[in-house]
């Protein structure tokens, strides 16, 4: 795919993620993600939460079936994904669209939570990483001992 | 903070979190993602992996703490953050730089693994979403029933 | 601002942009991006084009005025903005909603023609930016001379 | 190409752009963009310059020459393209890497400037869009005219 519009998007569930599956037996689910923008008043000296967004987002397969099992109501999560417009007519001729996001990863935010990780074993092969690949000198390369030093 | 440079990154951490503690008792971890592109050869009809980019994230306080819990190495995971440069000197006097992230999200990808997630009780408050703040009709303001039953 | 959701969107003005003023005499202009993904066809060898995102953008003051002496209907753009969503009620009391992105940057894309830039004298001060100030070693910081080098 | 690391960035030229041909005759170009975030100091109640991020883009073919036809040292830009890490060894035997962005698309900013946009005739087939396409109601579906009215 090329020219795509991608996004990112954190936000909590408004609610519990639905799983369906198509008549031939593909899992997908959908959630909806409200992300709440925060503005600083310069007055008050406050923070003060913004508009929320809504984004409806669907996943497939075997992450449709991990969101599922992962996920609920209020988790925060991180999404990353293609915004996409879909266009259709109601019965009665009124032309309707709705946008949505379809989910290319997903994980629940660490930044108010833990998570305890599973991998699911039939796609290990599929996740395209040997930890044994990684580079020993992965640390130096990106931050020299010196520049790490620094932060200590 | 207005025009910083604001990705995305997908891959999976090429070691254990290091979790240090700064002189103010302030908690920080550092990681590296090893993020490897796939392009489709259009002569084999495969998938091949690309040059993999590595880049080292840090984050801050109870988020820290909770990537130091949550992920090891090899974890896939989805990172949101702010692209930064820092420069430096050697003691020799050479100019040194490094490109680095700055996390304000992070997350383990339910791509190929399940999640446990616990909220941490302290930071209950600061998530700024209380469930039934959510509306109603949040699903329908973004995908009216008759998109969504397209889908089933 | 903090937890917004920021996206760029290529795509091609369906319209020449409408340049407005609030009662306040405040400029603003909005147009619409239509941006069309593509798939590359496995079966037929061929890139196929996909279903268009159209995004409607809203840019303010000085940037309006820019925006509409510069872009007509048809030209590729590139645009950066945070994604909105406005909700109302109609006279009816039915409930609407509406996406919609508030522009932070837009040019003409370079991909497919060429722009001759002018900048607006008065603005001068605000770009933050004076020449003198770049670093001499700017390229060398980014890329040493033998990397350089490589591409020759 | 599937999972690579996609940003925007916005900011300024530090030098000309530097147009080379390869021994093939393909024309690429190289600039260095320095990107400059603000906060702001509640302290003193005003903005200030954070520690500016240079980025080295390279862009390719038509592009490549449309970019060293438009732009010049100091042009703001908008850059969306893919970070990549290079990484070789000197002839002395040392590891070297360097962080880049490969462009996908870069326009003129019209935050601070105006663009009269020449369209290159060569690639018109390219561009993908012909505005005869566009929907007549591509304002009404992305904003409806109730939607549009609250803004007058």
């Amino acid at each position: 795919m090329a020219n795509e519009t991608i996004l990112t998007v954190v936000g909590n569930l408004t609610a519990d993620p639905e799983l369906r599956f198509t008549p031939q037996g593909v899992a997908l689910v959908k959630f909806t993600v409200a992300s709440t923008p925060r503005t600083f008043d310069r007055d008050s000296n406050q923070w003060r939460d913004g508009e929320p967004l809504f984004l409806t987002c669907t996943a497939w397969r075997d992450m449709a079936e991990n969101i599922a099992e992962s996920l609920t109501r209020g988790t925060r999560v991180v999404v990353s994904g293609r915004l996409k417009l879909s266009r259709w007519e109601t019965p009665e001729g009124e032309k309707r669209s709705a946008y949505g996001l379809d989910v290319d990863e997903v994980g629940p935010s660490l930044r108010f939570a833990q998570a305890k990780v599973s991998k699911m074993s039939r796609n290990r092969a599929s996740d395209g990483f040997t930890p044994d690949e990684a580079p020993d000198d992965a640390w130096s390369v990106a931050a020299p001992a010196s520049a790490g030093a620094r932060h200590g």
